[in-house]
């Protein structure tokens, strides 16, 4: 088993084959994951949450179920889930302009710029990243259709299995936001546990 | 006033410059708009749903709210709606896998390929399309977060006013979908109106 520390505010990309299974671990609790996968070899097939919901009738998978790519395959299977099960793929990765719109002037880390990093290491180019998936993510869905941005309800420790089901890069990020509170105003560091077939 | 006529299962584009306003009208009734625009002239910068919901903390804009763009920009002024109220910006544009997994073998037409068809107008080139903004849609959201596809309860006649807020290129698309039954089960013509400043 390799296991690779996602230090809090970065990112870090791996490789996982078809059939393989992965954890992810939110190490100290709090911490919301942006996470994205690319079909190896391809970079014109992702995960995608607005294809994943159409397959799905449903806003997030549930364990059981799959994450879909933008071609409609069965791309991910969430195997398991150790969190009070709070996760989200309606909400933008946050970026330059969101830290500008919450007052900073000055460069503030992001969960876009540490994609494009990530990416660029398979070739990525394009000028957009795709709908993160996002674990441990607590974005409430009123009546109303207002939205909030609630601490994570993630505990030490908690986290979710996955299984490929194809050879894809997947990308594991310690989401940067420290303003609004989902990471309680303190972004942590993650474990990404890959385990094997 | 300029008034374009979208055909049943069809797209058009138009450019409408900062300033100009335009109305999507709903010519027969329960019918869904994709809808789409990119900044005119930097094909890096469009309307994004993704955005939109982080800037206005809600689903989808009400009369009085923007449409921002991937850059956080303020692209599209929703000024006025005759309709129900009810719109979409959640479920990915109909596709061929879509027609595909609903059970068709052979060509279908679909929103994702109107898009495309209508985009390389302009020099889109990109192997993916953003997320529809969807008039007239309506995708219920339950409790448990599963959605629902239920007919339109737009009215013929119904429409939406919009005002550019930079120059940009917008794509309006009669919903191809005749099988899940949000068009009632036959998509119908709509009136993109160009109406000046």
């Amino acid at each position: 088993m390799e296991k690779i520390i996602i230090p809090a505010y970065e990112a870090r990309l791996a490789r996982v084959s078809a059939g393989e299974r992965f954890r992810i671990v939110d190490l100290e609790g709090c911490q919301c994951v942006d996470f994205w996968a690319v079909r190896a070899g391809d970079l014109t097939e992702w995960a995608s949450a607005e294809h994943t919901r159409v397959e799905l009738n449903r806003l997030f998978p549930v364990v059981g179920e799959h994450i879909f790519t933008n071609r409609r395959e069965r791309m991910i299977l969430f195997e398991e889930d150790s969190s009070p099960g709070i996760h989200d793929m309606l909400v933008a990765a946050c970026d330059p302009p969101r830290f500008r719109n919450l007052g900073f002037e000055d460069w503030h880390p992001s969960c876009q710029e540490n994609f494009f990093k990530a990416a660029s290491q398979v070739g990525w180019t394009y000028p957009f990243l795709p709908q993160s998936i996002s674990w441990f993510t607590n974005i409430p869905i009123h009546p109303d259709h207002r939205i909030d941005w609630d601490p994570s309800p993630s505990k030490p420790g908690d986290s979710v299995v996955l299984r490929a089901l194809m050879d894809c890069d997947v990308i594991v990020c310690s989401c940067s936001q420290d303003v609004v509170p989902i990471n309680g105003g303190q972004p942590t560091s993650l474990a990404l546990e890959l385990l094997g077939a």
